[in-house]
């Protein structure tokens, strides 16, 4: 056992940390460190007996509900699950094409299901002309794979094929990532829709719980269905969509659909284009259908699992991420699985609250860094990482608690790198001290924005993310928005048109659309409805406030517009055809509330190209390159403000607070728990009498901070820390 | 008179200078130097009849057809020219809404036409639901300008209203930037549909040639219709468009219209959504049909006056540009009026090409600079404008010379500046040379080049033109193509769409689409007819070349692609839906023969985002910011390229020429007539045995150069000059 002296942690619990064999004694010690109430193992370790057994520890226990019953899912074979997929697209160059729909994919993730006719359950479509090619017109070589198509010369063909996943996606991702033995066997995805899977997949839990007593909580990685990730001829990845459905499809599902709905789906309802019905895709009906047939399945099944554990008198808690499709932890019927929490990764302040704002009893995040040898290795500082990690989600923790964190990885590992324990210890006490308080009351919210989109609260906190903490070039210039919101004294919602038609609640104060065109964030087609625009007009108009970043309401039609609210916003983007009308309107304003604390050029991320002032009523607040990158208006009693992206920065979260405040009429509510300094933000507890001042930043900073009154005083606040003041 | 000597000109004719009063022997001095063969008056000028006397010396004169005849006008109020004009667009906020349609307007030019019924004239749109507003639900208060409107709150209005031209556009622009007395009336223009306006108009030119013996020529400016030129209600431009036919309407025209089509033309026809019909619309079928009608009409009646002209044994030119709409004078009609011959304004190449490729028996290009004070001051060196000027124009000339050259303004200014002078009268010499030369055989072309477009043949040379000689933010990035192409050793055409449709002429080498998304100049919708892109795709796959500028036949319509063509291309655009697919396809060639001269970066100008590689096998000739800005592609036995933008440059101009080259298979070509350094290019006439080397820049150049054997040889050339070899 180690000699050393460490002090206690002050409080204990809601800490989860990894371990291993041979690491007793300093499990031990960081227990007592960092207050840990629960172990785990993780990938590739296993806790040992002893450190199971430790009184007033928890166990969590990883559970992999679907995958890796290779010999069950080999006398099973059609219970493999299955994607929908599609073929390159082949332009025909004479009457008889041949399309090898099979050859950009991964032979050992893919095999085409012949189980099923192929004429019921494939479509050859002429994507010149969007037709479906006549079934007589095309046979597959079961043989080759190989599609032979009657075509029209010049035409470009795609083949929809129904194909089982014999290869996890995920065992597969880790399996080639980290160069496992081959003679590992590739874990085969079971479809739970699928009787002899429901029933195999519960007797497993039951007889898995049976073997296992000193698990206190059985952690479900996750339920049944892989998010969209497929892999090409190469084994990379081709396709991941963290909100994808691909991987959900089978013959039987698509009976019971049509029975439910009474109307048949197609390959193309899946397919879609070849777009997979991608987040950024305004969902069609036939999808919207098909997720909540999927989500009604799902839970169902999901609830049986966890009714097992709880059997067993342990609790179930969720991983958010790979198989969670159908889960929809934000739909209305998430609550009925009967979880006992959720738990995911942390990254930044978006990935907090997609997990904290889930009705769930109990939340907890994985905070980075993973303790692998990636990061903590000789001459490398992880507690750099670490207080990068804590800084960004701790704005969003404030706003809306986790009720645990916890870490992953080697715990030994970690172990040897003393600053980082020492950094841990701080934020487990940290952390604690938090909750306590977050918890008690609400923290006070300077108003209530809402983002408006085709997806609404069903998708909470998901806008513009593709795959799950990756940087995406038509993402990160909107990303700002809900990483900026995530932590800042707004209260957020999330609505999409149906909720405006319904009529728009009138405690919203903002209104924020936000997107490239077309895309299901800014709302694309629906800005032909008349409703929809009328109701968004009349709300500004009455003193409603109005958000546009990229292309708000854009959409092209036929009425002279293409930003669809142009009128609320002041501005309109030029697409060629008015370019013969001269634009006068190009002075910036002198100075204006919104920009008032800019002190270096904005970053407009991607930005967007030959927006224009309509109105000499429009205030500019930045043109250069012959556009307009930022503007304010007013519209009735009501405000608006537009930019032409926000990727995250502190100084872009106080553009937006204050654009905020300015279009809610709110201006001399912003200096109330406020701090000049960009990097330093306020959370006020008023009920508690309590407010904190957090740095968000790794320096030291020296800034006033104002009270709830008003009243400014100079704080001196240390790099990444909080500090609490009384009232 | 001035004793200095000069030398005369090596050859005489094809010159025209404007002269002026008090100048006598100064003009005699010019004439011999320059060989000048015709004199002409300038704005605010007067030729004094012993010059207008001189033998061998003709004499044009300015004649303008339809405007300033106020007192007739005012006597027949009806028919002056009329526009269909929109208010701007206003949002109701109540059941009740007030439409100050005339308030953006100015109010010296603009008056509404009350002549007329408005119920049966004027409309108001609900721009929310696209509908008419019923006559029934609007009412014009005359006294006021202002339309009483029953409105649908929060629903957007416009209304369509019919305005008489009080005040000629161009005499207004004049008149308010020259500053000039207000006791000068208004010049009122009057429309040769109404059988008045067109008896007087032939009457009063017959009588004017009566008073005018000494006119050898009349310069028409032009004949009755102004492009479309409408003043705001500070008197600034508020809309130009130099194709625009918003200047021509009036009841008797959609009367007659509509006997002739068989259907009624509504104001919206003309308002297009109040983009006017911009030459960047796709036109619709009205608009097409309306610019026949017009055309037929104005090139009858113009006609009727060149024959008039002719009566009295004088000669009738036109000058390209004010009152020339319905003129088409690209169109099949043009011939028609009997002209003996166009004369415009050469800013560059493209603007030389506007004129030398009409069809008339004579053509004339006024160079820059204007002799006016602010290029003629002391201290300023007009010669490098005038270079700067004619090197643009002359590589153009080359491929299709004018006939006559010519300058404006104030020739007793120009006088003073004696190094322009010395350098004007190069410029006649060497133009004459050129011209004996290139008039008497085709210069080599190394390929034949089609642009193509919803415009074709009947608006060559013109794509991206808003306002003529104007910079504009959505063209420039294109107009480098057709700048490029005016006097690169290529043939070019202007194919439309019914081009493809109908065949694709065999004669052509390489098409060029090129343009912004939804342009008439890529063509948008039209990428939905299956058989336009399956020729295309055709034409490529059958060795052909295919060029994409900008967003080549992008047109989303739901068949998973954006660019219509990117099987063609190689290349595709990211507009947010296949995010999650992932694009592997980012490693630039090494080397290609299209890049081959690049010694910098090449300016896209506006460029594209998000444009990303289809295939491994697409080679990417410029990839950066997570984007393609350019690649080639092998489709069967053709080739692509692909270029985000191509703003006129000499290395861009370069990069044309070597890609026209690559993708028509001729790259054995290219080092025949050829100089390695791209500020030369080589103009060959077989037949004659001669070929020209052209330096485009102000700077002297030794580079290679190579006769038509492909055999290399150092020229040095100085300074914008030129210089012929023998073969």
């Amino acid at each position: 056992m180690s000699e050393k002296k460490y002090k206690k942690a002050k409080t204990t619990g809601r800490i989860t940390l990894p371990s291993e064999e041979n690491f007793y004694d300093e499990t031990i010690e960081l227990i007592e460190r960092l207050g840990v109430d629960v172990l785990r193992d993780s990938d590739g370790t296993k806790l040992p007996d002893e450190l199971k057994k430790l009184d007033e520890i928890s166990v969590y226990t990883k559970y992999l509900t679907a995958r890796g019953h290779n010999d069950f899912a080999k006398e099973h074979p059609t219970e493999v699950t299955r994607f929908y997929l599609m073929s390159e697209f082949v332009t025909a160059t004479s009457e008889e094409t041949q399309i090898k729909f099979m050859e950009e994919y991964f032979d050992q993730q893919i095999k085409p299901d012949y189980d099923h006719d192929v004429k019921e359950w494939w479509e050859v479509i002429d994507r010149t002309t969007g037709e479906v090619v006549d079934i007589n017109d095309w046979e597959i070589d079961k043989e080759n794979n190989i599609a032979n198509i009657k075509t029209i010369p010049f035409h470009e063909y795609t083949v929809s094929f129904l194909a089982y996943c014999y290869w996890d996606p995920v065992h597969m991702y880790n399996y080639i990532t980290n160069d496992w033995d081959p003679s590992i066997p590739h874990a085969i995805p079971l479809d739970p829709r699928y009787d002899a899977t429901a029933e195999f997949l519960e007797k497993y839990l039951d007889e898995f719980l049976e073997k296992n007593p000193l698990t206190d909580v059985i952690r479900f990685t996750t339920f049944f269905y892989q998010f969209s990730l497929i892999f090409n001829k190469h084994g990379l990845e081709k396709h991941v969509e963290w909100f994808g459905y691909t991987n959900t499809v089978s013959p039987k599902a698509f009976k019971e659909f049509e029975k439910e709905y009474g109307y048949k789906l197609r390959p193309e309802d899946i397919i879609d284009e070849g777009y997979y019905n991608s987040i950024f895709r305004v969902p069609s009906k036939a999808f919207r259908d098909y997720i909540e047939f999927q989500n009604k399945f799902v839970t169902e099944k999901a609830k049986r699992l966890v009714d097992i554990v709880h059997k067993h008198g342990k609790k179930a808690i969720m991983f958010l991420g790979d198989h969670y499709t159908g889960v929809e932890p934000w739909g209305k019927n998430f609550a009925n699985i009967g979880l006992d929490g959720v738990v995911g990764s942390v990254g930044d302040g978006v990935t907090l609250r997609l997990i904290s704002d889930i009705d769930t009893p109990m939340t907890e995040g994985r905070f980075l860094p993973y303790f692998f040898p990636d990061t903590f290795y000789e001459g490398n500082d992880p507690t750099i990482e670490g207080k990068d990690n804590w800084v960004k989600a701790r704005r969003a923790l404030i706003r809306k608690p986790l009720d645990r964190i916890g870490y992953g990885g080697y715990m030994a590992l970690a172990y040897k790198f003393t600053k980082f324990i020492d950094y841990i210890q701080k934020v487990a006490d940290e952390f604690r001290d938090l909750h306590d308080i977050v918890t008690k009351d609400k923290p006070v919210a300077k108003a209530t924005v809402a983002i408006l989109n085709h997806w609404g609260a069903q998708r909470k906190w998901t806008p513009w993310i593709v795959a799950h903490g990756k940087w995406y070039k038509l993402s990160y210039s909107y990303m700002g928005i809900t990483e900026a919101l995530s932590g800042m004294d707004m209260d957020v919602r999330f609505i999409n048109f149906e909720d405006v038609r319904n009529g728009i609640d009138p405690d919203i104060d903002v209104i924020i659309n936000a997107g490239d065109a077309y895309t299901a964030f800014s709302g694309g087609a629906i800005f032909e409805d008349e409703e929809i625009v009328t109701k968004l007009r009349e709300f500004v108009y009455n003193g409603g406030g109005f958000i546009g970043v990229g292309e708000p309401s854009a959409h092209h039609y036929g009425n002279g517009r293409y930003f669809q609210l142009a009128d609320v916003m002041g501005v309109d983007k030029e697409i060629g055809f008015s370019q013969s009308t001269n634009k006068y309107f190009v002075d910036e304003v002198e100075s204006h509330f919104i920009t008032e604390d800019l002190t270096k050029d904005v970053d407009f991320g991607e930005s967007q190209k030959n927006v224009y002032s309509i109105s000499e009523n429009t205030e500019i607040l930045e043109y250069s390159n012959h556009e307009v990158h930022m503007a304010a208006n007013d519209y009735g009693k009501g405000r608006s403000f537009y930019i032409a992206g926000l990727p995250y920065s502190q100084e872009n979260t106080r553009l937006l607070k204050r654009a905020i405040h300015y279009v809610a009429h709110k201006e001399d509510e912003l200096k109330k728990y406020y701090a000049e300094d960009v990097r330093v933000e306020v959370a006020a507890f008023k009920n508690l009498k309590k407010y904190c001042v957090i740095n968000n930043s790794l320096d030291d900073v020296t800034t006033t901070v104002y009270d709830g009154k008003g009243n400014p005083k100079e704080v001196t606040i240390e790099s990444a820390d909080l500090i609490w003041f009384e009232e």
